[in-house]
């Protein structure tokens, strides 16, 4: 393990780091501890969001019987978009104008929780919609004060969302996925019920398992807190701050579930104790990505979600074209931490040996990208996602778009281990359109 | 590792656990960000506290010259007792309740940070000093509402309370240590700053660092959460909830930076590295321990600093007769682990090997307990602390008298991975007479 961040700060660099996470409950059932926590901050009347499918399942009915059992009164809106746009965000921020709940409730997966949160913002602090969303997107404006309180109930394992300060939507007008990171957007506590996965499509899983994988990944080999440049107030500490020590801990126990578990919770959904390990992976990657932040396969994602022509996965609902996000995101990996892992090969080689349920891998520094790309490209057919961005139905000449997509993540991909131009991105791009 | 808490909960256990933390930075020269912390909480006027050594030092220094850029007005109180008592901790209340502070920094050890915590409490919420005191010792009533804003900067190496909801105090007229322990009281957020430690004494470093091993080590062995009986209603469950995978984590990772760390920061005041990572290991120890429980080696030593007859250490202030808290946990570890062990072999070996710097020792589950035992009494040793009871100056004829101090400490007996009755501890503080 290389963790020598604490005694080498760079001359530019941070020389502390700072480590924000709210209340979580983990366990089978604690879903009925909903009802009296939302009393418990006081709230009296309550707005549900599920997603349409969720609203029809058991976890849903569970959270809304504590809900009631409790004597809160409850508006659903369950209307969330799965990958949300800045149109659906913008109907859930009406619904919650009208309603005035005094609190929120997420029951769902990443798309209902982000959901939520921007309801909640949008709804406590009026503005256009850009006003809060990242720069240079967004105008990146200061949330003015404190949102309702947010209890949020995850069902995918998942993205984490439960934990962070962050909201990702589809920007419809610019054909790119963008968000609102913002630390007022941490959801106050978190119920993390494992029963929820139960009913969980194995396409799901899988996507949302390789989120979290990345996740874990990049948090774990972005650029050390000690290497960026300080330029706000060190009180304002954005949550990007890069790998840590706290974040590393988490990252590697996540690698270290989903080498162990993630397969087993795709090809059985009645081995309840990978699922129930795989949403626990996810929940302390999120607190590993939500203090240390992701970089260029997350960066990347944005556009290749943003771009899809007239791919459709299985599982997911509709018929229009998308992109799931972990997918989005995962098809990037083995193409970006290949030519990255030069940067610090001691780390790309320990993930590598995490995830594949080994020590460290016997390979030389200057093999460390290709022992990781090959154990990622391993996870991914094993899993039997698409092979590449080609399968995505990319092709070599859109490669320029999809760099223009993902150049405006500079708050991501500030945070990878060296600096990032637009050629690089171009390379991992094509890298990345056919793997086997 | 043996951790397979999440699939098999007890018939009558809880099936969940949950997990508190506050924000916390950590980094050298971070003390400079406390006064816009301290403002961005909202405040105009702090009490600092500080004990009298403590008040003196650069740290201390730092703090006040932080706050006061900040535009805050400051009042002191640096009379702190170290190892306080009920008095003490009145004599802070009417500090506070007369200053009428809008917010607490505590600058100091574990002694500095609890005391803020009670004048924290009881200026805020005034009620006799036994009101919030654990039952049975004290009334155990509930904070009736939110304290003021704490932000707590540790210069010990340390206890952790700059995480955790706990203040512990000398009751004078019992002749024993006791506590309050309340999610209220945990500070706002922490200041985690290793230039502190440039300047502590190595009997300091030693004491707070084997806290801080005991720490790790009995959250890590404490009953599994799934065994606790459900008393009270869920969502008010205890910090003291038993062995989870959240404390899990962290008590591992803090044994390994223990066992390869501690030493080193005792010998050598200016291995700096050493004194950083001993510290980030408190830290991690005091959010495993705050959310999972200390047990049998911790309820020992409130009687065996309580009954104190003539002792006094090296570099610890006065003369007056006491046991600083780590050394009093201490000597109990090895008459408890080895005695306790049988109850999960696994994770004791697996804690031995941590604290060595190896992988799980070779031995037989059999021999976990002697294996633990006599890593401990190694460290022990080499730190030159007493050889157990009676280095503290206590006989065999003392061991009725130290059962009867320890046995109110239910909260932490009921955390211990088996029942323990009186003779039990009988038995427990025999075998820690003498190691050697
Ligand atoms: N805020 C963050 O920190 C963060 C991090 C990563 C990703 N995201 C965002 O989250 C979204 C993806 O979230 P996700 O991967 O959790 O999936 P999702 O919320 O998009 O849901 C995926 C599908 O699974 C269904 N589903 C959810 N739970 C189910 C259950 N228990 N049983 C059966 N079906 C269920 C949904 O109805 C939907 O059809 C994306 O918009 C992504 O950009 C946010
Ligand atoms: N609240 C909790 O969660 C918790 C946990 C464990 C222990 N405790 C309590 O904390 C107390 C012990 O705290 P501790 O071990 O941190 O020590 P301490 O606060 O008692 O301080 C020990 C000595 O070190 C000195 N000192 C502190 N920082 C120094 C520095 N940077 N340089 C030089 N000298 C310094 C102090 O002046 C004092 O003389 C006990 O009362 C114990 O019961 C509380």
């Amino acid at each position: 393990m290389s963790c020598c961040h604490l005694d080498s700060p760079a001359a530019a660099g941070d020389t502390a780091f700072t480590v924000d996470a709210s209340r979580i409950t983990f366990g089978r059932g604690c879903i009925a501890e909903l009802g009296p926590r939302a009393r418990g901050h006081g709230l009296s009347r309550v707005a549900l969001f599920g997603d349409p499918t969720v609203a029809g399942l058991p976890i849903f009915a569970a959270a809304r019987a504590s809900l009631r059992a409790a004597g809160l009164d409850v508006v659903e809106y369950t209307d969330v978009r799965v990958e949300p746009t800045d149109a659906s965000f913008a109907d859930a921020v009406a619904f919650a104008t009208a309603a005035r709940p005094d609190g929120y409730v997420s029951v769902g997966g990443g798309s209902v929780i982000d959901t939520a949160k921007a309801a909640n913002l949008y709804a406590s602090h009026p503005a256009d919609l850009l006003a809060y969303v990242n720069a240079p997107v967004g105008e990146g404006r200061a949330v003015p004060g404190p949102l309702a309180p947010h209890i949020a109930c995850p069902t995918t394992s998942g993205t984490g969302s439960e934990v962070t300060g962050i909201a990702v939507f589809d920007l419809l007008s610019m054909a790119a996925k963008t968000g609102i990171a913002n630390p007022a957007l941490r959801p106050t506590e978190a119920l993390i019920d494992p029963d929820a996965t139960d009913t969980l499509p194995s396409t799901v899983v899988a996507c949302s398992g390789l989120d979290v994988l990345s996740h874990a990944l990049e948090s774990y080999t972005a650029r050390p807190y000690t290497r960026r440049p300080v330029t706000g107030p060190p009180e304002r500490r954005p949550a990007s701050q890069g790998a840590n020590p706290w974040s590393d801990f988490g990252a590697r126990e996540a690698l270290r579930l989903l080498g162990r578990y993630l397969q087993r919770a795709v090809a059985d959904g009645s081995d309840r104790r990978a699922r129930e390990q795989t949403m626990w992976a996810a929940t302390l990657a999120g607190i590993a990505f939500g203090n240390a932040g992701v970089h260029v396969p997350h960066a990347m994602a944005y556009a290749v979600a943003g771009l899809v022509r007239d791919f459709h996965p299985a599982d997911y609902p509709g018929s229009a074209p998308m992109v799931p996000h972990g997918m989005a995101v995962i098809v990037n990996a083995p193409a970006v931490f290949r030519a990255l892992a030069d940067t610090d090969p001691a780390r790309h080689l320990a993930a590598a040996g995490l995830l594949a349920g080994r020590g460290d891998p016997d390979a030389g520094a200057e093999d460390a990208g290709e022992v990781l790309a090959a154990e990622l490209v391993r996870i991914i057919r094993a899993l039997e996602l698409p092979n590449g961005l080609t399968g995505l139905g990319y092709r070599e000449t859109d490669c320029a778009a999809l760099v223009d997509g993902s150049w405006p993540q500079q708050r991501l991909l500030q945070n990878a281990p060296r600096d990032i131009d637009r050629d690089d991105l171009a390379g991992f791009f094509g890298a990345a359109l056919r793997y086997w």
